[in-house]
């Protein structure tokens, strides 16, 4: 593959002086239009070393406007990234609307690197590759623009390139021994890095190979790429027909695991409060346990109003050190959430090794309330299941315990706790308007939530659906499973 | 002082139990209010070990309602954290208006522990007890309502109290080594203790010292104390009459440091290509070497319009590796930066070890736009000078180079620069209709800034008046002061 581009392009310094300023106004104009619209677009810069990563990144900094740019460049990973999964790195910096990222390494690096120096083998990187696929598609989904480079070098000029450097007295320092590890493995690196472009060269992340021998050649080849790229995806985000946004009301099925609950299992307040305190107990030192294992906890709490979500979790808390534990209410999206892929609020509250956080809703909104009031188009809330489970998935493998209670009530109970609400002066906050309006939409929610639970849930990231009628029960429900989580993980 | 706390104070659980459903309703209602209202509230809950603090915690997170209220626990500094100024962990947790933040430990506990600990002498103590101060005035200013807490035990309760729990089966956990080492440590951690209360006992963020022992008592007088001073809080933003946000126009003083830059220096382009090559290559390498010594560098650019910022910032980056820095491009605040203290938006921003970030204008814009424009009153920026000295004390301390570059042209040259840009296809990005408006205050500006570099300079922080109306000299003399710094301080 990369021999195909070992052809010895060149571009002369004249025709690189002609077309440059054309170039750099086309950049800045195109560049413009981004900043008012919905699109963010990343530019990964990958390849071989000493083919002039750095340099490229100055000049696209020097010819566009740098204040609408961020460069990120992936070192070594700091602790507070060790310590939650892979791709959280790449979350916390993806460019909000209107911005350009130029990354600077990417998540190709680590796959390709560890499978260079064998801390991977073939499978491992395809898994990763695969991943990665499914991470573009959904940045593609989510009108995020990537453009992805590949600075080929052929090994001799690789090897003279660095030579050149080292005996240049003010640019020998650039060259370090790890470039030299490189080099020496470079027909390893070669073939690896190959595997992987081709495996994720998909049409709406493709890669671009380009010959880097010639400055002035690579130099146009990159910038007429971007140009081109953004050109196109903002018109096509001109011309796409308005999005639609409807709600949608999926109708009740067959079976409805919901409703085939027992919501007959009570417990009286004894039986109550001696498995309380000793599930508390349990958990307190089960959670203590965790710490010290370096592993987390997410626990999601979903479920309709007044199903006792904040109770539970305060039940849950009740064992907790609360500098252990941090509740995340999911609510509305803040400017910046919005200006972000969809799951990056919830990427951006995971807990580090030895914590635990407790989603008062979460992420599964978006097949919720967002499908039923018609907040998101069919097809985001469609696409939501896969890159969810994609999602938990990463969550699970680094480490964080996922436990996913859907607490449920009847209609009946909930009504009743409404008046209950209503009436009882330190409840009255918890009662609002739009509770009334979703009670209407009640069989709705409850078709949509075991679409969700068929599709989201799994052996290993299982669904948890708590009959929730009576409290007690509910509460105690809730404690024993996450004991029973924690024990299961820490045995 | 403690002793004056040791009375035995103690409520029945009866009247406990009477006063408690009024107690949450009224602080629901109260945090109801808070949640759409221009408030932040902080609970800094601090006092001796084994005096309840959890449970306290614990508490307010039920009695309250959890989903607006953050816990923020402030054990071991991440490496991120580490490698910023001290402060930077709390200003990434300050909580956004509108929320309450509990904070586990705080500013105080660093200060006062390496006291005990002899890791610092009394004059260290007081110097970050009165940065303290600053701080928390700062807070205020800004419409956040700081409670400290301070749950005192006497030395024998605490003793009994960490060995009933260490008999406990479930709770003996949670008695750790260093609980004991810190009653070993009683007398002087109280005495150190009392200097830091006392001395950062202000009006506007006064200390409550609580007696601990009995739990009804210490419940009641915290949540109660946090009940009244949110009520009075919501009250006094109600009746503060609407604020004044005139624009402020400061007139010219008789000696105008920018006025006498010696604007006709130049460097022919001969001259200048080679004094970029030099300075280039020293910068690089000094870059480098501020990054093997874990220092880093924090670049300032403020001026009028089209006084050649970007050109300058683009010759430093020219020097540097992309991977190194950042460039901060301060335009108008996200919603979640305006939900903060003013100076938040830059301290996310602050430069990790070994790394540079440049600020394309930068915090100075609450004395120069915000002043001039009226976008904010005048007390804001009036103290926004002594915010900036203590911010800026901060960066220096922690070592961050900071150098702030005022670049300065006369308002003719700034005219024909506005014509060029205007006819120069791949410039005319830079100039808007808001460049001429600002024109017509020049002078106001100028003046503005020469109080602003008169205020915020000091030996150790100085600004740096570029003469700019010759671009060649202004971009050699920006680099040629980069250098210089670094090699200041890495020689």
């Amino acid at each position: 593959m990369f021999e195909s581009v070992e052809v010895g392009n060149r571009l002369s310094k004249a025709a690189f002086k002609r077309i440059e300023p054309h170039m750099r106004h086309d950049l800045l104009e195109v560049q413009k239009e981004l900043a008012v619209s919905p699109l963010s677009v990343i530019v990964i810069v990958g390849g071989a070393e000493g083919a002039g990563k750095g340099e490229l990144v100055n000049l696209l900094l020097s010819w566009m406007d740098a204040r609408g740019i961020d460069v990120q460049a992936f070192w070594d990973e700091t602790d507070e990234e060790r310590e939650r999964p892979f791709m959280w790195r790449f979350w916390r910096v993806l460019p909000p609307t209107g911005r350009l990222g130029i990354f600077f390494g990417s998540w190709y690096t680590a796959p390709i690197i560890d499978r260079v120096f064998n801390r991977s083998d073939d499978a491992d990187l395809d898994r990763a590759l695969d991943r990665i696929v499914e991470f573009e598609r959904m940045l593609a989904d989510e009108n995020v623009l990537v453009l992805k480079f590949w600075l080929h070098l052929s090994q001799d000029s690789q090897i003279k390139r660095l030579k050149k450097l080292e005996k240049h007295p003010d640019e020998s320092w650039r060259v370090s021994k790890s470039d030299w590890k490189f080099v020496k493995k470079y027909k390893k690196f070669h073939r690896i890095s190959e595997r992987a472009i081709r495996r994720t060269n998909t049409a709406f992340a493709p890669w671009h190979l380009v010959e880097a021998e010639d400055v002035q050649y690579r130099t146009i080849v990159v910038t007429r790429t971007i140009r081109n790229a953004m050109q196109s995806a903002l018109e096509a985000l001109k011309n796409r027909p308005a999005e639609e946004r409807r709600p949608d009301m999926p109708k009740p099925k067959k079976f409805n695991v919901l409703e085939n609950l027992d919501q007959t299992q009570t417990l009286t307040e004894e039986e109550y409060e001696a498995q309380l305190t000793k599930y508390r107990s349990r958990i307190g030192f089960l959670a203590r346990k965790l710490r010290e294992k370096g592993l987390s906890m997410a626990l999601v709490f979903e479920g309709p109003d007044a199903a006792g979500k904040g109770g539970a979790i305060r039940r849950v808390l009740s064992a907790l050190d609360a500098r252990q534990y941090r509740v995340v209410s999911v609510a509305a999206p803040t400017d910046e959430e919005k200006a972000h892929p969809y799951l990056w609020r919830f990427w951006r509250h995971l807990p580090r090794r030895g914590k635990i956080t407790i989603f008062d809703r979460s992420w599964y909104g978006r097949v919720l309330v967002e499908r039923i009031e018609g907040f998101c188009s069919p097809e985001d809330w469609q696409r939501a299941y896969g890159e969810i489970n994609a999602f938990e998935e990463q969550l699970a493998e680094s480490g964080i315990i996922v436990l996913k209670f859907w607490l449920q009530t009847t209609p009946e109970e909930q009504i009743e706790r409404f008046r209950d609400r209503q009436t009882t002066p330190y409840k009255q906050y918890k009662i609002t308007e739009e509770d009334w309006r979703n009670r209407d939409k009640w069989n709705a929610y409850e078709a949509a939530a075991c679409e969700m639970i068929e599709k989201t849930g799994s052996d290993a990231l299982p669904w948890i659906p708590i009959p929730a009628n009576d409290k007690n029960f509910a509460r105690i429900s809730v404690m024993k499973a996450v004991a029973k989580a924690l024990e299961d993980r820490l045995k």
